[in-house]
């Protein structure tokens, strides 16, 4: 199996550096038929996107999609998906001509610099290369594809957490989320993380988030038994997002911590399947979805680029100390959140069709 | 790609019931001419068998493994591996004729009676049938296997908290683990969770616990930029475990709390590569590993058969109530312990090979 | 992709050596509610099986099937699929004790003897190990699962030439099949065959021969545009047959000879979709099934287990010779047939289920 | 497993249409510190390339090949793989403007109109959309960087027969086949060949052809036993390619007219290995390579693009005729040589890499 491509039958395939010509996906297995548009992922994409406040990194790139293949107007003049192989395309424009002799020299520590030269002898050391997470752009472009396959389903993530500050969940209006620049669901929070992450920023540190994650209307019976749970896709489709550290389905590490009563989902007859008197499992049971809300959580680590110098070594293996100029997010788990959905989606309609091969 | 299969070069595929005659793995990737035999498999079956103490199930099971395929005996009387499929089989003895009409009726709120018949339409019973944590014992089987691939790597799980009550880790001592019926590494802490399990099981309760699990020897270079990360296989294959809700690379959901500062791993000049002077990232940056230590955690919920009637839903969707009787772990994440180790094994063996093919 | 392992969502995994305690195969995705029982798999084994006849080796194995999971019995009595891996094992009883240690020593050319050893430095030579065509009893096996599948298809396979001497296309009659050892359609061929491979038995010799599969009532839409060729997958299934060294699919190698009027299928409106006037195609365009019958066929190369010593080297690089003693088929195509179908069918029920999950 | 990506450890998925802006190739898995450039891949586009004799069609494509990830100039300043997905994208020029409206309406018999429509509703008739050879073009590119891989092995592809006029084979000369416009080895042929061709091309006609490739250098041990046989991979790669209808391997259909005795490869000490007397076999025993020349042999079916009008269907099933105008190939097997040697090497670079992952 491909190190570059993630799914089963609904698959796609990233590819691109931070500061190569281009990045992009190809997203093979869809269905025919779906109506598409340029215009229908852009915004997710935008979402994701740069340099929209000072609490992201300045690197400016439009990050505009194009889509290169598997789509054509019918008669009825919409275009829609032909069931070939979809590739989506995002020129990199905002390459600034830096001075990347002091990287290309030193590890960066908590960068993946050392581990890529420990595996290929060699590497792009231009903003990252392949581990920049300009990758996720390509995911989130994706991610807009595969919610056309599952029209069913709602999925919203919003960071609830950053720098160890977290959100009230009684005060949690979803309606909040777009109105701040931190995906954040309870207004009071968010205004307390301006001056948080600003202070973080004026100090060229950095902050870890966590990002939860929510998917409504996913029927019982997506997900398989064993090594395909829909849990265990999902987790590994989050711990694959940069800086990521940690993946709790439901409650997660709380549930440890629980007895068997407490922990209980107890069912009772419902209009529409069973009414569950709560979701500690996050809507999976046995690695297949139940009906309720498949629920993520995500730590996001603070990011290794921060001015305060750090010991390491170059190359050669000499002593050395680096500190990480440039364009950064000082908390890259804000721009997370659209990832985060991204992911969601495309391990869901991948689970939707294999559920269909497999059930009819 | 198959959902009962796990890995990508060095593949396993699991099958069997709680309740079948017998259930298995097929072990295919494997190189050729490793030392192998029963006996050198069997020990991590053992450590995982149930009815060693009264704190896990009393279903006894000798859960002895046998070779049907992929070894042969060369010229110096040793058995190694040939390079084609290795065929494990484990018979199932203690199938205790029991009357299961009551959970053939109605779900047991937790387990995945309602998602299997959701998904299927239809489910073997007894037991679990393919959900039951008897599956895990083919995992361990084929996790023997991958040990022999990976002679440079030392793995040690162990139980790091029981129902919230965690051990001391300036007491941890790997030597304790063997110790006490708990995979406990700090003496004190088993004692006290005798008395804690114990306990539970008496009121026919249930305990979440958490495990932790670290390999020594990993060499840099394992692992892959994007979507065949290390951690994401490891979170993939750790959340594929029954009863896992959650998994932490390095400081996982604590390093989301943590400043760019105190989340550094800084290097200095080593004797044989760099030096680290904390391994916050668990050993892996980047998706490959940096050689340091992996460190993965893995909260385990407290099983869902309790004593307790919890209120339920029948087959027709009427109300009803339902006490899961039978041998159940009352914590099972004890047991979880060796199915972490395999699963760790597994995982890198796999990359190792992968590594290989890409890298030389 | 596991090299031991075929298809794609429907999927197979065999394993065993001609000389180990058993062999088999493990079916995964397959549809859950499907009727099946060993007795409905076994009649393609006996078909399959050695030793009916004097055309066939010698050697005398029951090829017992049994089912070890993933079937469970209903309220009405009967035992179904459950969605859950199938699998299944046959024992090896005849393992006659016989002296191998000169082709321990020696390769026997024609044979993977020496491809073994250099690729694995070693190999279990007992019987050929897991290059012997015991495996395909697996296969066939595996393929007796995949026919419940797609239930709306009818897969014939016959024998259509052997050693060059074919049948009369205008004499064909399929009720002819079962009524010779050879699976020949063609009574007055089948009556020449009899001279023909005895005479080779009785010489230690051994004839080649071709076996053509016709798969009627395969719908149109099966297959997938580019790597995932309905004709693609077919090829690589029949190739990797052992003795098989060529694979053609409609008119073939002869369709090269054609010019493209000749070669046209033109269509005609019919009852149920198009009506074909000529199917040059053998069913298949642009790598999807278009409703007429999927025609293959395969060319199986003599053994190379004959009684003509032939000039050889010895495992440390020294001329020696060879006679390859022991109970062969002097056709072993004839009994290829079976295996024939059963790869058929094995490749339909996986393309039948990857359409249906990517067009519903 | 995705159905528009090939290999296993060296993969690529190729996408795009024959009228969309691009098409294109994203290798992934391929080995890091390659030397490569577009200059270097560029050749075997051109020997591709449509347009160049009145033999092929006359569509004029640059088809330029642009490099757009995966690589990295060092500091030696020669670009090289970096190991991370290599993205080839070659812009689509010539799409003339034509009218289309007929091919929208009715099916070309032959060509895969009518499975498209039977599958997926829907499709993009523009010169034949995904089912167009264009898509060879990002074949073509792909193998490009997988003979990078192998450059111990040396490919070669010719043309061995073009409408059942076949090369005299004791005239073969390597030298000749880049002397004229039909990859022929023979250059009496060749002659023969230009009024064959072109008869057929004034006639509005079409012819069928044979392409052999023998692929020299490939060491013992690549392949493996069972599924991912060297031939089974083979078979499906050259199955896959437009327009092919047979894959032999070695002597292929003629092997089933030899006995044993025949198709014996008698083996005796050589300086490196064995010598080979003969290669009946192809270079591949057991499904795993001799270290003989690998040799495969390709039927190609007369295009369907023909100026004879053919009975067909419309979308509506009524009947209707249906003239194949536009640029054509007369002979697509011609250009048919550059795309069998592409997948011969991207089949050996995936087998390399596999060999190297399990046996080291």
């Amino acid at each position: 199996m491909s190190v570059n491509t993630f799914g089963r039958v609904f698959r796609f395939t990233t590819w691109g550096e931070s500061h190569g010509p281009a990045l992009g996906a190809v997203v093979d297995g869809c269905p025919p038929g779906l109506a598409i548009s340029e215009a229908a992922i852009q915004p997710f994409l935008d979402a994701r996107k740069p340099g929209q406040s000072k609490f992201t990194t300045q690197r400016r790139e439009p990050d505009e999609v194009r889509i290169l293949s598997g789509v054509f107007e019918g008669q009825d003049g919409i275009q829609r998906t032909t069931g070939t192989p979809i590739s989506l395309m995002i020129e990199n424009t905002d390459q600034r001509s830096k001075d990347y002799s002091e990287v290309a020299k030193a590890y960066r520590p908590g960068h993946a610099d050392y581990a890529y030269d420990a595996k290929y002898g060699f590497r792009d050391y231009r903003g990252g290369g392949r581990s920049s997470a300009r990758e996720t752009a390509a995911r989130v472009a994706a991610g807009g594809v595969a919610r056309l396959v599952i029209p069913e389903v709602s999925i919203t993530a919003y960071v609830s957490e950053i720098g160890g500050d977290a959100i009230d969940r009684a005060a949690m209006d979803f309606a909040e989320i777009g109105n701040n620049p931190f995906f954040c669901p309870d207004a009071a929070a968010a205004q307390r993380w301006e001056k948080l992450v600003d202070d973080a920023r004026l100090a060229g540190s950095s902050l870890g988030a966590v990002v939860e994650c929510v998917a409504s209307g996913v029927p019982a019976g997506w997900g398989a038994p064993v090594y395909g749970k829909l849990d265990s896709d999902l987790a590994a489709a989050m711990m694959g997002i940069n800086a990521v550290k940690g993946v709790e389905i439901g409650d997660g590490f709380g549930a440890a911590r629980l007895t068997g009563e407490q922990n209980a989902d107890p069912m009772r007859p419902g209009t529409d399947g069973p009414a569950f008197e709560a979701n500690h499992a996050g809507g999976i049971a046995g690695g297949i979805s139940t009906g309720q809300p498949v629920v993520v959580r995500v730590a996001f680590k603070p990011t290794s680029s921060i001015l305060t110098p750090v010991p390491t070594i170059d190359r050669a293996g000499n002593a050395a100390e680096i500190v990480t100029k440039g364009r950064h997010d000082p908390c890259v788990g804000i721009r997370g959140a659209p990832v985060v959905e991204a992911m969601m989606a495309l391990v869901l309609a991948d689970h939707k069709l294999l559920h269909r091969a497999q059930c009819g």
